[in-house]
């Protein structure tokens, strides 16, 4: 049901015309005189109704505003699905209790690095590697990864550590080498609302990391959710990554609310990479363990072997024995809420 | 020059470290002493040192921060270049002494709609037409555009008023299309960073008008047009349309602050877009008169015939009587500040 | 006319508890039941119902959102008073078709430097003079202000200039003196929601210049206006003066759709001020025009006859001569928008 | 040591002036003239140049910008005092291993109600009683607090359960009061920049718990409680309630990061609140979790037991079995990280 709030002194005419419009989309009205607002309340299927049709709606002669009751997002919905969706990727599962930690270098930078930090990770226990073969920089003149020679290396360091592959896609012309090489595709944050790079991903059969956008509100990531699942793929899991403010003493903001408010609101499993939440080294650690205390299914977090020589992220890059330690440090914080990791 | 801060007790050795790396590079360094901080200021072209290169020192022992002196782009840069550009458009001027107006329906919806608007529109003095084919929509299950049709209707229209056409791209796959039928290619808000198909609007041969993302600084902003210009396309401009705060009476917060500043650090056009930036049918004319007044070099409006059966955003929408109208209005402020419209 | 949303599946008994909490507060209610939301429409004077008792109403079972169709200010509405207040001050009228320039130095630091400025901008057309005797400042360790001493040569400056004064308070204690000696009495952005100070101007018989706080709703802020009118202060006039925004190359972002926005939601008249709002000496200019464009109903302008030496936002200050230039500009202006200045 | 970066092309005159200016505070400098900007390194005590110097500087010829490279504030600053500030309250320590937990209602109502909860907090183990004799509300048709009444029954209730008491000062007129009731005094989000109440209560012997305001910078938040330590007052705790963003899902964004931040920033004790933070009483516990794992030195949770009766924020306050678990919860929580509660 969908709420129309009139102007005030709106003519009779006026509201004859929109309830004329409501019938035409085979809906039914319940008008309500209040002492200072007249309002229309909306019987029947709204959600068939466009944004679109809601928009012209709007703009009628005498109509104030529109209030949304109902969700926009559909398949993403905890009303939709009631329990957890748990995704598996060779044989292991996000979403479930046991805690996923993906760990590896910013961008893939060559093969040698590369299976040196897989190796580092798969040690202290992450389930996952993650790095960039195309990497969405903020200037031409940076690096941007070694393509698909980037995808071969993380496919070679997946098989000498049994890692599975997480790696971020940024054209719809790669989605085959993507497909071939990763277990798990990443949307990055800029690519929220690429909307065609999100139908494409959602036309294959490879889960899908979604990164929340710097400034994306939580209605409008679970609708890029739902684009992609309204292609078929359901193996969606939405990677809170830190939203921008004002704030300029950290990289982002890193909203941890979104945990538990995703967990309310959709079935999806819920990732936090605290490595670009914050952008400072000192801070990933403090804030990955309050991720794991907030609720969260996953943890993605960058580690290399040397820092100072990465190609990009260096800044918020762990070292692989400090890497090692929080793993050790999180286990506990898991158990203190009933998680394992 | 950059500088590079020490934190307070930094050893000799690490201080001869970063001094090596930088020699490695070519660059000379200065230290100065400070009663409570060392700083490295560093000399030589600091501009090669790339983003990556930087996030490495930053990463080193003994760094407390970089502070970056030199603006990271180039190309579009006052610095580079101080005459202000001016892109020409089968005849029209866009970043000269007359204001130019791009007015036209948010979505393309057929042919009649559209060419009658564009009659309107013409009649009222618009220089461009506008209109989506292909269009980012938040929920999957709204109206996408009617893609390929919809550009030829486009053209059709152009054809009917002279009047060139702007048109947003989508997806690096509709270039093609996008350049056989449109005059001035669209980079909407969303794809601000859409780092691939930047690169692919800088390939060819067409102006291209670059929407401010919703939530990019201003440097950021200008690093995409960098994109575009680094492909050899320097045919670019900039176009303000509100930025997301947390005030939600307004759709955004349009910064005409964007546009003098702007003005200053590029000799790039600049463009405001008052019906997104309010997204109130009743704040687009003031907005726009202000546009103007802070030195806009063209506005971009939604005019449609009949808001109320607009496929999307008929809430700002402008129908055409009210349009002329406003462009009478915006001849005398225009002539206020010593332009013409 | 407010509207209760219910959850999903809420149990009769929960339905029977809400209603007839209302009916306790002497409202009647309209259950509607729809597909998937069943929705409760409050018939009765709800702008009776406080703050406190809606949040109790959201506290209970079964109630998953409440929305408010009213507006929660009445006296500062247009809809209480549909004509424009117009204030007048010594016979200079503010809210009317001529714009007023309010003009001088941040702080109040000397007699001379401040009768100096005081006869300059006056010169130029400057219908009030502006100065700080109180000043809120960030770091304890900055000047603080002259205090009463500065508020006589507010006074001094004013009678040799006969331009009535608009100064700052900071504390309701000073209240006796700023009454004494200014004409205007100004509430600061970082004061906006100082209730005790906003009550204690509601009690005086002085115009009230009221700053949006830095990151204020329009509709927070107009509570605040609400606050003094609910004390029998009615010359309240609203001065948008940027808010804060990720934004950095800016000092703020001044909001000027506020202006026209704020035509249509108050009678009260509304006040620019460039000389915050972006923070930068050179941006000031366009942004008085833009702002004059937009609607406003008086300009707020820092000038010092010697910014290098101003003791504090010498950065944003113009010099004189650039103020009386400024002054010709906007005259062209504002009769493009039919106004005078 | 501050950094002075000079427009290009500047005039060796301006240069003179400038370094003249610097000699005339007593300071010295170091010219380094780069490939594309010149720029000046301040040598000397530089944090005795006031923001108002600095300023001054800003607006002279030549100059582009100023770095600030030492932080603003000095007594809160971790390079002033190395060790943690704890403060003891009635033998109780904040800012040592022990988190503690300060609960209670949004505002005192009555006597009962409030003795009731009390007990009820006092029984799970939280170490202060809260609740708000002063109401800060955005209408001032809301109920504004018991005030001194309140005060009085906050007292009764900490000397029936032994619990110290925090409660909001509003007005630098209530100090007294305050004073004489309360053991810990709080500064409310509003008032963060309330200068003159900072000076007040900097002044008197009563530990601080200051919040940070709704769009503070860490920076801002610190240098208020230099505000407050530059009076004589050492014994501020710094309390995070969430930041305002454009997220409306939440009333605010907790920003948990801040926490681990100002704990290498400053050495004053760290306080979460949680029920401000989110607004919604589901979040709350996660939430509080978090924030133990983040670091929080002190937790401040709304706690009621009627939420749907209470006279204000009934929607997140938690009732007492609730919380009773919670506390429970946050021992494993606490214990995971090295702390106790």
């Amino acid at each position: 049901m969908d709420i129309i709030v009139l102007q005030p002194e709106t003519s009779e005419e006026d509201i004859r015309h929109i309830l004329k419009k409501l019938e035409s989309k085979g809906l039914k009205a319940n008008v309500s005189q209040g002492t200072e607002r007249t309002i229309i309340g909306v019987i029947g299927d709204t959600s068939k109704v466009t944004e679109d049709e809601e928009d012209a709606i709007r703009a009628m002669a005498g109509v104030e505003n529109i209030v949304r009751i109902l969700k926009p997002y559909k398949l993403a919905s905890r009303d939709f699905k009631k329990e957890n969706t748990e995704i598996t990727v060779k044989g292991i599962v996000i979403g479930g209790k046991k805690i996923q930690v993906i760990a590896g270098p910013c961008a893939v930078e060559n093969r040698t690095i590369l299976t040196g930090i897989a190796e580092k990770v798969k040690e202290s226990g992450a389930a996952f590697l993650r790095g960039g073969a195309y990497k969405p920089r903020t200037s031409p003149y940076s690096f941007q990864g070694l393509g698909l020679e980037g995808l071969k290396y993380l496919a070679e360091a997946s098989e000498k550590t049994g890692l599975p592959v997480v790696t971020e896609i940024m054209d719809p012309r790669d989605i085959d080498g993507i497909v071939e090489y990763a277990d798990i595709i990443q949307i990055g944050a800029r690519n929220m609302q690429n909307f065609r790079l999100l139908l494409e991903v959602g036309s294959v059969n490879k889960p899908v990391l979604l990164k929340r956008g710097l400034s994306a509100t939580i209605k409008e990531w679970l609708m890029s959710a739902e684009y992609i699942m309204s292609r078929g793929n359901h193996n969606v899991m939405l990677c809170e990554r830190g939203i921008r403010t004002f704030e300029t003493a950290t990289r982002n903001t890193l909203d941890l609310s979104a945990v538990p408010l995703l967990k309310q609101l959709t079935h999806l499993p819920v990732v936090v990479d605290p490595s670009h939440g914050v952008g400072k080294r000192d801070l990933v650690a403090p804030m990955a363990k309050a991720a794991v205390a907030a609720g969260a299914d996953a943890l993605i977090i960058e580690v290399h072997t040397n820092p100072e020589e990465a190609f990009s992220d260096g800044e918020q890059s762990l070292r692989p024995d400090y890497f090692a330690k929080l793993m050790q440090e999180l286990k506990a914080v898991a158990q203190a809420v009933g998680r394992e990791i």
